[in-house]
């Protein structure tokens, strides 16, 4: 059961594609589902003793509607954008209401790709970035956000 | 004592001016020292059972020297490149020579700052990139190179 | 009670996070909720012999449900893109699709803001802009809507 | 009625404001309406023993859903991507997930409107592109397909 | 009779060509004079409560002039600088000399001309904009900035 | 025997490096001759109910010669101009002399290749574009150009 | 004594710094002086049955004021604009007002020297431009003039 | 009869398409044919007690042959680049060759035209530019030359 | 009383909104009136040996005027041209036609400031710059200035 | 007598105006003229073991027939692009063609020249480059060449 | 004899090549050698009533070491980082653990030079600079040093 | 045994990880190491009848040093400056120094790999350039610095 998303609890959204993790491009990506990594994260969450949401979706909108109802009730924010990263200044805008900490996670090297991968609309307003780890990226995060939470 | 540089160990490599850290602009980089890091560094190695060896320059040379000498001697690399993240192709060709995992560090979340501090002449060979999250970005970065070596 | 969309009805679209108006940023955005402008533009509107129709979306593609809607009902609109202002292509091209009035409207001087927000996609398709005004934009932009409409 | 989304069926994806085909600017656009273009679809599949299922949105996410969808149960797309051409890199990602032909369609001759028109997010994850040759294009996108699913 | 300059004054200043307004290309600019102009925002700023001092001038060194003299007796200013947008660090570091509300005021949109036209050096300074509602604009500034003042 | 170069008659243009084609690099550009090409236009051709006068040459002051000459005497045009699509105002300029569609066509996906090859300085001149189709595009550009001509 | 400024007159305008003409630089502009152009023209137009009116001014607000009164007393313009050339979008807008031929002089060739001295902001409003033939190019242009009147 | 190129003789070289002058897009370069104007240079060059040499040739390659032959037979160039303007170094470096005074003759104003013509390759070669003259461009070059020829 | 501007005189030119300092941004320019820094000019100018004439201008072209005035009565020229720093090709096209020591000063450092102050039309017409050293920057320059002359 | 065109054969392509060498320009290129360039090569192969085939031309077209001529006869590819360099993707292409070493030869150092000869479109399909030495350039480059074929 | 590095002392930092001042290229740099600067300004110094330290090195890493030493024994830097100006980000980052006026000083006016010398990565963390007077620009650092610590 | 630098030495110097030769990346560099390359370099002069004196260093600043030591004893330069190629204006400007010839070598061809590789700061310092040619190069470098030498 998911936990209640009280001010105790830590927004995790996965944005446009990330809902096929582990189903295509392994090399890229690596073999882990999405639901593998959430499962994941909620135990980490219970043994650290927060609690995790876990939202995915492919709707830019979704996605910045998700992130103003996190505004009076999240604690933290860990966020891999997937491709809104690029092009999404409403995402930005959304982030900016919150006052918490952001962690923006990249799962490949985005520095490798494309060049209009190098460009990240989130970068300035997040708190740090974790990229080109893999599905470790989100653990990380995790602890990084507890880190802040306690200093 | 500094562990010998043994094929078993991690080199962590400070670039300019992170001899300074702790001493002068805290609100931007925190109040740790570069001493205390790497301290904590070695105990958290230790704990993980790895072993690591730091090291801090001013100097771009001495920064080629170093990662050439680690060529045939190190598992992985951690890199906070400092000021010649953003100029360096010298760094950059060194880490080139190497076939091992290398995690990039920022202290500071680069993308607050100047325009030309956004672009790395190292994200690209480097394995990941971990910013933003201070003297923790170490700690986890040392994390992730563990894991990335068990795979 | 909502006029209906008809003929004779003029379109306030508001884009993503301007529901949150008044509830956060008040340095940048004011005090004014969005019901309270939406309520005021309602007696305004009364005044003035028209009828407003508001609809806020954080959705790029409700925005554009919205205005093909409007193809066929409306006799103008008024419309603060928000974070889509500088990205969508896909309301600039359902703008294309109308023939009456359209002003854009912004709170903040977009101007003293990041550069990215100096580019907007909407404002070659509207007639005019209002900006830096904040919540007055509005009324202002509803006076020259039916003084354009006068015409 | 709509053949089932079965691994032989060719999935055309129509971006936003293209449910207006034929209703507006037909010195642009032609006069033929999008219900029309999509049966005419379904006849010449039928004769040439493929099967289609065609889809519209304005929402950058469903388009993502739909060709998510389309992952295990389609062979081929063909897809005007409209506005989104221009500015989604989630469709792009979303392309990337398929190993199928792809063929990039667009009504009007893109280099002979705006700046911002000429640079497509989807021509080099697509097969190839047919442009300014009107509704026809997704005619002879058909033919094109079935020709590259014989060889 | 003008109204003296006091510091109840509303400095509204015409830039090079404007003079000429209502005599040449109406379709871009209207058919009202700039006599007309003035005179209409004299009425509107007797029925308002405050005076206004209407200059035109085509030459940037008399702008500012006009300009450093509102320093100490004006209460805003609205302006129009025309071919002077574009150009004028002078005219921009003279308004920054002034802490009272600035509106900028252009009769055509903008950005449906030259791509110089779209850049302008005193947007940053002024505290809004109205753009492409004709002669309408100076009287929708003129409320504006007693809306201002009000506050 | 070639078709006389009447009024009835469809030029096709292949630019420089075409005589090639099938001999070198067939991964990218197929292992049909540009004689098999050549040959299947002239069968479709005749099926179609007209004519078409295939020409190739490395030289651009040819092909400008060849536009010229089709000036008076040529229904409709496909021209794959190969290397000159990203130099040649020469026959873009020739290009524009004619009133007659015009279909570019390109066998590979130039957007999967060298930044050089995305720009054509021939595309806002012609009718529409088909790309990445391989020889097929030739086939689909005759079809196109037939229904133009149609209309 | 100069013929007055009649609708049978020619206006030439010289801009900032041509008043020194002759008197420095002559390995760049010829020792020919300003006041020998003058006369020279004014011979000339005798001849050819026109009349010119020949201003100079270091002032770009003169060079408007000037060319406004042009507006309903002159047959055409020949104008060196000097440094403005480059810079003025109020001369720019200033010869708009004006439906008559206009001719750009300049006396260097401006492509041989600064790079910013190769953009003009007249050049696309002017008839033509005639540069790098020294005081001649202010003959050639009469004669142009003329010609351009006869047609 | 044509004059030999003899030292005495000054070129006249027009560029790809030029030879269809006066036969299409008479809007923008008139109604006179090449061959008018080479036969109006002729005479002109007779009053003038010069002698002129007319080529013209839509190849590249056959305009710098004929400035390379024109070395050591020609006093000065007249050329019209047409499409070459703005695309050939190997014409550019041709005339480098020569010493003698060279005029660039545009018949359009191509200020007013595509952004890619506004860039001359021969502009800071050549000795002056006259352009948007139409015909009249010829006539004033051959004058220009004369009076350069003369000092 | 003012020497008079003879061969031995230095002129101090000031440009546009200079009249105000002291009087406005003290925290930018600090609180030296012009009229202050003139006569500590003078009399440092009268220690030294030489004279001073200091010009103050908000127009671009008396700045001009000044500058030609001083072709043949100034020994040097200590300019700090305020805005049209960075806009004014006419003043550096004065400043061209001297043969005399020219220093370029700026009160504050305007590579703190926006980027459009970062480039000066003036620079490299200069013999120096002193930029960020607030009024003492004059009193410096008219020390260089003697030197140089001394030379 | 020239060595026939066998596989055994180096071909060595002058681009346009390299006919003149030696006649015009020896401050930029020498003196020694093309034709004793080419038969110092011609001595050089035979010294080395193989034939050398020197073709120039001026006409892109012409060296675009004669490398594609060279594709199944050539060990080998020396070429000068001379202008070509700069503008010819059609050289680039057909030398992609060709898998044979090429090594591109400039006389003069193109780095010290104007900007757009910085940029070569042959030099990422060639081997490598001799710039800047002369004619001694293409003697290096045949070594060279013998060099690569003997590996 | 050097004064000791106390907290009453100056810092003078020389960058690469400055160690050649007055042996090579004195019509860029003067004939003065750094030896003959430094004396000069231990001299100054020492009638200013302060110590100067005078460093010079072509190691950007040495510089760097000696501004972190200078960071708690120096009351002010003159700084002429040379070639580093241009390039050196760590130079920069070491100046800003500095709160001491620092004052950037470049020999020649580097805006006469290449356009790579325009940009100083130095300038907007320094005071101020003074450029292009030669060798004096130190001794008016100097002064302009003791000014600003006399406030 | 080196040969002592006297006046008659060439200086070779290698850049950083050129040490590196031969021991990585083979495919990009080849096998020989740097040891052998500089005997190769030692015996290939002893024949000439010059001598070389080889460096090698990672360090910016040493490079500068050893061409500094060069001013005086060497006769020309051959330097491959590896990675500060691309970013070293240290290196160039001691290099400015020298009046000898001096050649740049690469051992990769520079313009098939990453964009930032194909701008060299050294390039317009040099006499002439060899790339792509692998260490090949370095004694056709000796070979034309020989010639050079002589002429």
């Amino acid at each position: 059961m998911q936990p209640s998303t009280s001010k105790q609890t830590i927004l995790v959204l996965h944005g446009p594609n990330l809902n096929m993790l582990g189903k295509r491009e392994p090399e890229l990506y690596g073999r882990t589902t999405l639901t593998e990594v959430n499962t994941r994260l909620q135990t980490q969450a219970a043994e650290l003793g927060v609690a995790v949401k876990c939202v995915q979706s492919n709707h830019e909108g979704e996605l910045v509607d998700t992130i103003q109802k996190a505004m009076t009730r999240c604690r933290a924010v860990i966020i891999n954008p997937g491709a809104y990263t690029h092009t999404s200044v409403a995402i930005r805008d959304a982030l900016l209401l919150l006052d918490v900490p952001i962690i923006e996670v990249h799962l490949s090297n985005i520095y490798k790709r494309e060049p209009f991968r190098h460009r990240s609309m989130i970068a300035d307003v997040a708190t740090g970035q974790i990229a080109g780890l893999g599905v470790n990226g989100y653990y990380l995060a995790l602890q990084a956000i507890v880190k802040l939470l306690d200093n």
